[in-house]
C-alpha cells in the first residue's frame, strides 16, 4: 500500500548535517520509505495522503539504554550515593517484578509513555525475571515500539535482585524460548562484570555465538566501579577485557556510559564495532562525570544516547538530547572539547540509534519510517518568521507530549495515535 | 472569609528542612494563612473546605530572574556564542516590543504559561519599552501572578534594543506613573553596567533612593563580561562596585548569576543584603560556568533561583530546580562543594523567593498562601507505598502542567484553575 505524508521534513542523514525540506513529501510503500520529495511526483497524485500541514515531521527517538523495572522509581533517591541508591531503591524495586500483575501494570504504562513521547526504538534492560521480561516485550510490541529487550543476568553482588545459583542460564533459555515478537527482539544482558560470575559470562558468550544474539552491558561508568572490576578480574588489564575474555565484546555490542573509557578502551571499541551509549542525565545525577563523547566520535567509535532511567530522571528523549548538549558544554568548559550542537546531539538521539538497528541514515529509501510529527503552533509566538532549522531547534528544546501529533514506528502509525 | 484546604502538605520552612504533614489542613482567612494543622481544630468544623484528597499541596515557585521579551526565542540559538546570541536573537527580539499588539499576545501567553506551571511570584526584566512593560504587568496581574517587573534601562552598547539618548529616565518616569497594579510592582532595572552610561546609573540610583524602589541587574556572569566592565569602569576595583558607586547596591537588590563572584564580592553582597539569583540552566547553556551556590549560602548570602529565559530554556521552575541540582553536582565534581539536595534546591526555588517578597519561611501564619496542588496519581506505579518525602521528590523531578490541579497566588486560586 502506498501512503503519502506531507509536512515540513527535518532529518539528520549524517552526524552534524541537518536537512530540511519545507512542505515536503514522504512516500511510503507498506511503511517503507520509497522516496522523499520537495514536490510530489505526478505518479503519486492519486495515492492517499496525510497532510500534516505546517507541522514538523522529524526522526523519532531511539533510546539505547534504559532499565524498564526502574521506571517506578523515576525521580527518586537522587540525593543518595550510587551504592546506597542501588540497595535502597534499585534492587528492591527490581525484585518486585516476580509479581506479574505488577509487571503488566508498570510495563504497559512505560510502553505507552515511551511511544507517546516519540521514542520508537529501544535497547532495554529488564529485571532477572524471564516471565516479566516477556510481558515487557509484549507490552512494547502492543504499544508499537521496536528494538531489543534483555532479561538481566546477575548471579553475584546484587542484593535482593540477584539470581539463585545455577538458575541464570536455564531461565535465560526459557526466556529466549518465549521471544516470538515481530518487532521486539532479545538481547543478552549481563548486568555488568561485578554482578556476573566468570562462569555466567562464559555461558552467555557461548550463547551469543551459537545463536547470533546481540549483547548489552555497562562499561566504565565510575572510578569506584572500575577499581572494583580490577579487583574482581586481576587477569584483565582493562574493564572492557572482562567482556572480551568471554566473547561478549563484538560487533554491535552496546556498552552504556563509557565515562572513563580512555584512548585504549575507545580504540578497542572502534576496532570491535562496539557502540558506546551515552547517558548524560544519569551521569550527572549520579555524579559519575561527563563522558568523552566528542573524543569517541572523532576516534570513530559509534555513539548513541540512552535515557538510563532511573539513573536518568526523564524518559523523554528530547530532554535526554538537551541534557547531552548541556553535559557537552560542561565538558567543553573542563577540557576544551567543542560541545555538541543541537543537530549533532539530535543525530545521536535519533538517526544513530535507528542506524544501530537497520543501518539507516536519517529518512532513507528502503528503510521503514520512524518519525514523530510535531505541532509547534502553540510554542511562544516568534518575533519573526522562523527558518525550519530554528523551528527544529525549538522543537528539540520545548517538545512535550501534547505537541506530538503522531508517531510512526516501523512504518506504522503508533496505536495511541489512532485512539485520539 | 475562612477557607480550608486539605491535602498532603509539604513545605521547607528553612534551607535544608523539609516538613511534611500527611492529610493536613491549611486554614486561610481572606487568603492569609491562619494555621497549619495535622488535625482540623473543632472551631473550623463548619467552615467551607476544599479537599484535595491524596494530592500534594506544596509551595509554589518563585522565579527571580527572567526576561519576558525573550519568551519568543525560548529554546533557540543555543549553539551561538553569547555575543552573537545577543545580536542575532536577543536585541532583535526585544526591539519588537514597540508593537503593543505583539506585546499583548506574547505577554498573555507568558503569564498563562507561568502560572499554570506553578510560578506565582516573579522578578522580571521587560524590554526598554514603557508601554509594553505596563502591558506585561497587566497580563501578569490578570493571570494572578505577583512580584516585580522592570522596564529595562540601556543607553549604550545594546544594538537594536538600545534607548535613544536622553529618553531612558523620562520613559522610566512615565512607566512608573502607569504602575498601578495590586500585586505586580515596579523594580528599577539597569540591564547591566556595560549597557548603562554612568549618568544613567546615577539617575537610577537617585530614583531608587527617592522613591524607595528595589533594583535588579546582572553581576559577574562570565569572565568576558567582567573584563569588559573593568575596561568601562577603571575606577572600580570589582564589578559590584559599579552598582554601589551609584546607590544601586542596597538591601534587597537582586543580582542575577554571580557565577564568578569571589569571596570579596560575596562579602559585599552579604553586608549590603544584596541577593544572588542563581540561574543554573542558563549558565550551562551559555557555557558561563557553575556558580558557587554552596559557598554563597555558607557565607550568609541570600540566594534564590531564576529561569533566566531565554538563556535558560525552560520556564517551569521545577525543571530549573533540578537543573540547579545537576549544576551543583557538576560543581561538586569540580570543587568538592557538596551538591544541593532536593529539599535544599526546592527551598531556593520556592520559599527563598517568596521570603524575598514577604519575609515568609514556607507556609507561615500571617502570610498569604502561595501554593501548588500536585496530583501524582499518574506517575509511574511505585513498587511500594511511598513516604511523603519520596512523593515530594518525584513531584519535583516529574511534575508537568497536567499534574498541577490548582495554584494559589496571594491567597487566591489562580484564574486559570477556575476555568478548568
Amino acid at each position: 500500500m502506498t501512503e503519502i505524508l506531507r509536512g515540513n521534513l527535518v532529518h539528520t542523514p549524517e552526524f552534524g548535517k541537518l536537512e530540511t525540506i519545507p512542505h515536503g513529501y514522504i512516500v511510503l510503500e507498506d511503511g517503507v520509505v520509497e522516496g522523499i520529495f520537495p514536490v510530489l511526483p505526478e505518479r503519486y497524485a492519486a495515492c492517499p495522503a496525510v497532510d500534516y500541514k505546517d507541522c514538523l515531521i522529524m526522526q523519532s527517538f531511539a533510546d539505547l539504554h534504559l532499565h524498564a523495572p526502574q521506571y517506578p522509581m523515576l525521580g527518586m533517591g537522587m540525593d543518595l550515593p550510587l551504592l546506597d541508591w542501588l540497595d535502597t531503591y534499585t534492587f528492591q524495586t527490581e525484585a518486585r517484578f516476580s509479581d506479574l500483575d505488577y509487571a503488566r501494570q508498570v510495563y504497559r504504562q512505560l510502553a505507552e509513555d515511551l511511544i507517546s513521547s516519540g521514542t520508537t526504538r529501544v535497547a532495554m534492560f529488564s529485571s532477572r525475571h524471564a516471565d516479566a521480561t516477556l510481558i515487557l516485550m509484549e507490552e512494547l510490541e502492543r504499544a508499537g515500539a521496536a528494538g531489543y529487550v534483555g532479561k538481566v543476568n546477575m548471579d553475584r553482588n546484587s542484593g535482593a535482585a540477584q539470581e539463585a545459583a545455577g538458575t541464570s542460564i536455564p531461565e535465560t533459555l526459557r526466556w529466549l524460548e518465549g521471544c516470538r515478537f515481530a518487532h521486539v527482539k532479545p538481547i543478552l544482558t549481563p548486568r555488568f562484570t561485578p554482578s556476573c560470575s566468570d562462569g555466567l559470562l562464559e555461558e552467555l558468550g557461548k550463547l551469543a555465538l551459537e545463536r547470533g544474539l546481540p549483547v548489552q552491558s555497562h562499561l566504565s561508568e565510575s572510578p569506584g566501579e572500575i577499581s572494583w572490576v580490577k579487583e574482581l578480574c586481576p587477569d584483565c588489564g582493562q574493564y572492557w577485557e572482562t567482556y572480551r575474555k568471554h566473547g561478549l565484546w563484538k560487533k554491535g555490542t552496546l556498552m552504556a556510559h563509557c565515562v572513563y573509557s580512555d584512548e585504549k578502551e575507545q580504540e578497542a571499541m572502534r576496532e570491535a564495532g562496539v557502540w558506546a551509549v551515552h547517558c548524560a542525565a544519569s551521569n550527572v545525577n549520579l555524579c559519575s562525570g561527563t563522558a568523552p563523547v566528542r573524543e569517541m566520535l572523532e576516534r570513530g567509535v559509534r555513539v548513541a544516547l540512552g535515557s538510563d532511567i532511573a539513573g536518568g530522571d526523564q524518559l523523554a528523549m528530547n530532554r535526554v538530547i538537551t541534557a547531552s548538549i548541556r553535559a557537552s558544554k560542561v565538558r567543553q568548559m573542563e577540557t576544551g572539547d567543542p560541545f555538541l550542537s543541537v543537530p549533532e546531539a539530535y543525530y545521536l538521539g535519533t538517526a544513530a540509534g535507528h542506524g544501530y538497528f537497520d543501518g539507516s541514515s536519517g529518512f532513507q529509501e528502503g528503510k521503514k519510517l520512524h518519525a514523530v510529527v510535531v505541532d509547534d503552533s502553540t510554542f511562544p509566538p516568534a518575533a519573526r518568521e522562523l527558518r525550519l532549522e530554528e523551528r527544529f531547534e525549538r522543537a528539540v528544546y520545548l517538545m512535550e507530549k501534547q505537541h506530538i501529533r503522531a508517531v510512526y514506528s516501523e512504518g506504522r502509525l503508533a496505536p495511541f495515535c489512532r485512539l485520539r
